[in-house]
């Protein structure tokens, strides 16, 4: 095979192998409360967000850059999984999954784009760009629209605590002011009506 | 409301009416033939081979407005559903029931945004930009790549012949001459391992 064809045939079992991750099932449910999302659905969200809502990043952001970030933010949960917001022991061994997946899973690719991809990924985990920081602002947020779209169903059937969501969004308004600060007006409707518990 | 705030608020119901794409199944299953794949994750994988491919288009394109383009080419599918490709009667009348559908949908976003989705999605169906033309090669190869990879569930479910399929790809080599022969591998596999009839 040239090199050519090898470098081609290396892309397409990358996108092959992403295909999986429409499989990997998040706790948040669809606007409509009829089933769960998964990651597929919930990066495709995001990146429309991102097209959508760039003008009110804290900072101006590369949003082709932030968009692709979003794209490929959860493929390492094609191996380790969706790990809950909230679920304590899932989250202390949450890393070394991921950062095991992130090397099989980037490495199918050629290697520069293995090092696109992998770099965008540990990019977006540290969240210290503007781009990083408004990609971890959409993913925080748009889970609440879903949840308060669905009548709270998730945070209910998980008996979510305002002290959580809150502590979970330290870093959402590093990303945008604006968006937490409509984020929190849906957190706050849910606190009044019951779906999210303050005990 | 202020006009900020009315601005914020408009983007916002739009993303929630985007959250309906996820229930708009389409023909194609996932690549292990589990279930059909849903426009949302659909849309999702073509923005990530977006990314990745962009490489192989024929001309020089914008890869972040081709991503936007990508995400976007579906949405009016929430009230016109998926027409399967090969179902001559749906196509009829698939244009008016589309276009009926993007006056609806993207008039629920500010005038500058509604202006700007309807215009990129105005352009994907003329097929008439390189941006436009690599996203259709893009929408025609992805179901190619997840057909072959289940084993041709879809093509043998609808006893697709090879005619119609080279008949739906005929724009394919306009966008990617590289990807298209790639396709072309693949369905000629398919053809000799008789998934895709000849007659």
């Amino acid at each position: 095979m040239d090199d050519k064809k090898e470098r081609l045939q290396k892309q397409m079992d990358f996108i092959l192998e992403a295909d999986k991750i429409k499989k990997v099932t998040r706790q948040t449910y669809l606007s409509d409360g009829s089933r769960k999302e998964n990651d597929a659905e919930h990066s495709w969200h995001l990146a429309l967000m991102c097209g959508l809502l760039a003008e009110y990043a804290n900072e101006k952001i590369d949003v082709g850059k932030t968009m692709l970030m979003v794209l490929i933010h959860d493929m390492v949960e094609i191996d380790a999984g969706d790990t809950y917001a909230y679920d304590t022991s899932g989250n202390a061994t949450k890393r070394e999954r991921e950062v095991k997946a992130a090397e099989r899973i980037f490495h199918l690719l050629p290697e520069d784009q293995e090092k696109l991809l992998r770099n965008l990924w540990e990019e977006f985990e540290a969240s210290k760009t503007p781009e990083a920081r408004f990609a971890l602002a959409l993913d925080k947020i748009q889970p609440v629209l879903l949840n308060d779209a669905s009548g709270g169903v998730s945070w209910k059937e998980h008996q979510v605590r305002l002290s959580q969501i809150l502590n979970r969004n330290q870093k959402t308004p590093e990303g945008s002011e604006d968006l937490w600060e409509y984020a929190k007006g849906l957190i706050d409707k849910n606190v009044k009506n019951g779906n999210i518990q303050t005990e």
